[in-house]
This record gives structure tokens, sequence and C-alpha cells, in this order.
């Protein structure tokens, strides 16, 4: 990122882009960026052509390690329980819960719910899948494990990273997880998001249209204005197709070693990089 | 803010209130605060008999000096077109329309629509108000003018109170502004809101109760562990009365120097103080 700090005095004398009455579209159009540190920013995506002003993120498994979070709570869960079980092979099967959990949500099978609802849903399936007898458990026990999500631990380079790119631009997650579920995860986490609307303000699931415009719409901005970072090409394709400027960031350790992820982009993203920081190195 | 650093490990063994599948609900009971300087807190609002998690700000007056900065902007408007106008009394002026702006929405006369179109149009007023022709001015000047309100000032004890807050407490507004105005403020003043819902995800205006409402159910908390902190005893009581915890901060100087300005609670709030330090000390 470049330059010095930017004058709030200054940039009010600024010229507004070429577009009748912005706060009567609900659409600002002059956006500036304030603080101690802040930097003078001007990255343009190559994709909308134009100056990038948020970036949102995915979580699970692009900011947060999902599998090692929910595998220790399993563990502990486990244990307490004299239960045997893989940890890391029970975070999986909960997870393989979580895309046709939001699938029925998408096709309008069933209403919105928040995804604590599918969570919790899906850990009943996941111990069943085990030969489980749900009567065995105390439902409050079962509630406490799926809350596990709220608490997942960030990747080494996330804070840093995330830090970095907060000096120059709006950062927030753009998630599936809903609000309490991100803020949570922010607070126990130190990610030090600007902001927090979870899917739950949206009321849609990725990669659901709306689930990145409206986010985006709140923010004030056009969709070019504002950059998805994902360690998956689906997100980042269906966020390219409303607009938005795209990040690939590598998680090969996502599913665990040795494990099927996408290390190299196959799709022609505005950035690409192994981590969060090299991000915001390239912004 | 008492006692020490809050085990994450620790507190997932903590036991559940006595409430059903609290997720199932949408209403996790277990809500647990992280990062390296966490405090323990345990403030129970004697109004609500819960133990408060999130302290929620009124902005415009008890986070912000919005005189001052309207002033200011408008002061700058007036030199640079020539206008001799007194920049206290043309912000007086302009926030005078607020309210009722904000009544045509509440009794439903119009649908909703964010604060920026209402300051928008309000400057219109304001401008008409003295005399002057609309007609004479670039309506992109006008629109630049009123994102003065993006970008108020802080009185000089909110930051650091509010990060005091912060280490115990998940801290947000709960304002009319909506959300890029929040978030712009929050930017240019440092504010170290932990997550920024605005207005326009309610689209309710305080006192609406969904305006308080809507943010807690975000939460994921019940009405009674929020605290909406206010120096206006209208907000106070319209909080109390949707069941949240209330806290009054005097601030005499919000409408000048000499005006009138609840500078002692008639109300008999959970907390009062001087300045939101002074609130930080007292949770």
């Amino acid at each position: 990122m470049r330059g010095a700090g930017m004058d709030i005095a200054l940039s009010l004398q600024q010229p507004i882009a070429d577009r009748d009455s912005p706060i009567l579209t609900g659409v600002p159009v002059v956006r500036r960026l304030g603080g101690c540190d802040a930097g003078e920013v001007a990255y343009v995506a190559p994709s909308t052509g134009r100056t990038v002003r948020a970036v949102l993120f995915d979580v699970f498994g692009t900011v947060v390690d999902w599998r090692t979070g929910i595998a220790e709570a399993a563990g502990a869960f486990a244990s307490s329980h004299g239960l045997e079980l893989d940890p890391y092979a029970f975070a999986d099967s909960w997870r393989a819960q979580y895309q046709p959990a939001m699938r029925r949500v998408r096709s309008g099978e069933r209403s919105f719910v928040s995804l604590d609802v599918l969570h919790r849903e899906n850990l009943d399936d996941a111990l069943r899948e085990l030969g489980l007898d749900l009567g065995g458990f105390d439902p409050k026990e079962l509630d406490a494990l799926a809350l596990a999500w709220h608490f997942l631990p960030p990747w080494p380079d996330s804070v840093a990273g995330l830090s970095a790119i907060k000096r120059g631009y709006i950062v927030g997650p753009l998630s599936n997880g809903n609000t309490s579920l991100l803020l949570d995860m922010a607070k126990a986490g130190g990610l030090p998001w600007d902001l927090i609307l979870g899917s739950d303000v949206s009321r849609a699931y990725k990669p659901d249209p709306e689930a990145y415009l409206r986010p985006t719409a709140l923010l004030g901005l056009n969709p070019g204005e504002v950059m998805l970072a994902a360690a998956h090409e689906g997100d980042l394709a269906a966020a390219r197709k409303t607009g938005l400027a795209t990040a690939f960031i590598a998680r090969p350790l996502e599913y665990g070693p040795g494990a099927a992820a996408t290390v190299a982009a196959t799709g022609d993203w505005d950035l690409a990089g192994g981590s969060i920081p090299e991000i915001a190195d390239l912004l």
C-alpha cells in the first residue's frame, strides 16, 4: 500500500464522480478513509475498472482453520463422554453437511434459518452417522459443542494481514456465518474487522447474488469497489458474476495435510496470493 | 472492569443457562469474550437482572459532536460560495429537520429511506430557510456537504472510553445513522466498534422498538444482556421499554455552550456518568 495520510479536509474538496446526486440514489461516491495511519490507496481492479474501497473475506477456510478448531472441540467432547472417534474425521463429516443444508435454504425448500441452526442440526446428523443415540446426550452439551463454530482459530497470518489491509481499506467478513458467530470469532481471535454483516443480515447464503449485493449496498459502494478474498474459486466466480473484484488466497491445509485443496488459482482473479499479507502487499 | 483473562477452553465447560436448545431458538446462551486483554465481566444491570454482554451507543451527540462537525463543514461551504451565514445556527437549523423527517418514516407516511437521504433533503430545506435559491448550487457540492454527517468528530473521551469498554464487552453503535455513515465515521475518527449495524439493517428509526430489537437479535443476545448508552433520556426510555439495560452519559455541550441539554439524569437509569470512560469504570 502506498502513500501518506489522506487529509479529510482536502478530500472534502475532491470532485465527486460523474453521477447524479449519489446520496439520493443511496450510493455515496466520495468515500474517504481516515485514522492516524490511513494510507492513500488507489488499487484499481482490472476486472471492474474501479478503485477498490472494501476488501471482504470469506471466513471458513480463508481466515480461520475450521478443521483444527472443530476437531479440537470434538476431541474434548469425545473424551468427556468416553467416546472413541477420530476428531478430524468427525470435523470433516460435520462440515460435509454444510453445503447440502444451505442448499435447502437457497432452493427455497425451507425458509431462511441462521447458520447456527444449520450447524446444530448438522451435528445431530454427524453423530447419527457414527451410530450414536442422540438421546444419550444432554441437548445443552450438544448446543455448547455446536458453538465451537463461533470460536475457530485464525490462520497464523490472518490477524496481521487484515490489520495491514485495514489501514487503507474497509475490511469485513463476507461469510455464510451469522452475525453473532462472526462477532464471537472476531472477539476471541482478535480479527480486526471494521464491521460485521452476517448472512442473517442479507438472509441469503453464498453463492446467491443477494449474499454479495446486500452487504455491498449497506457499505454504500458499487459492486466494483468491493473485493471478495476467498480460498474457494466457486465463491470468487459468484462474486465476479455480481460485479465484485476478486482475490484468491491459497489455503492448502484447509482440508488437512495431503487432502485436496485449490493451491493454485485456475481462474483469472484480480489478485492471487498464499496468505492475507501477500494480498496486502499487492493492494 | 474486574478480573483476569478468561480462558476459552475453561469457559467451554461452563454450564449453559436454564433454557432449551438456545441455538435452535436463535439465542445462544454461552457467550464468551476473548483476545489477549479480555476481562472477565460480570456487571448485572439492576433493571434487567441480567449480565450485560454488549454496550451499544447512541452516536449523534453521545459519541460525536455533530454541531461542531457540521458547523465546520457549513462554514467551509459558505466561504467557498461567498455566503454569509452563522455556521452554528446553520448546523442547528439542519439538525432541527432531523426528528420531523424521521417521524414521516416512523408514522408510515413514507417508506423507509436511509438517513443519508433524509440529511440530503433536510439540507435543501435548511438552505431554503435562509432564502437561498437551490438552483444556484451544483447538486454535487450539496451532496458533498451532506456527507459531512459521515465525518463528525468524536468527543475527546470517546475513543479511549470505547476502547476500555471493548476489552470486556461487545461495543457497537445503536444509531439512526445508516451503516455506511457509521462506517466512514468510525474509520475517520478511530472509533473501535466491534461491529456496525446501521438503521438501514433494521430499517427502523429510534424510538421504534424494532430499532433496538433487531440489533439485539443479530447479536444473539437477550434484550436484558444489551445496554444502550445515550445522552438523551427519550432514547433510554424507549430502550428500557424494549427490555434493554441503560446508561446515561451527560453531554452538556451537545447543543453548544449555554444551550439546554440534559446534564443530570432525571430517570432511574442503570448507570450514569459524565463521559464514556466514567461508564467504563462503572462496568
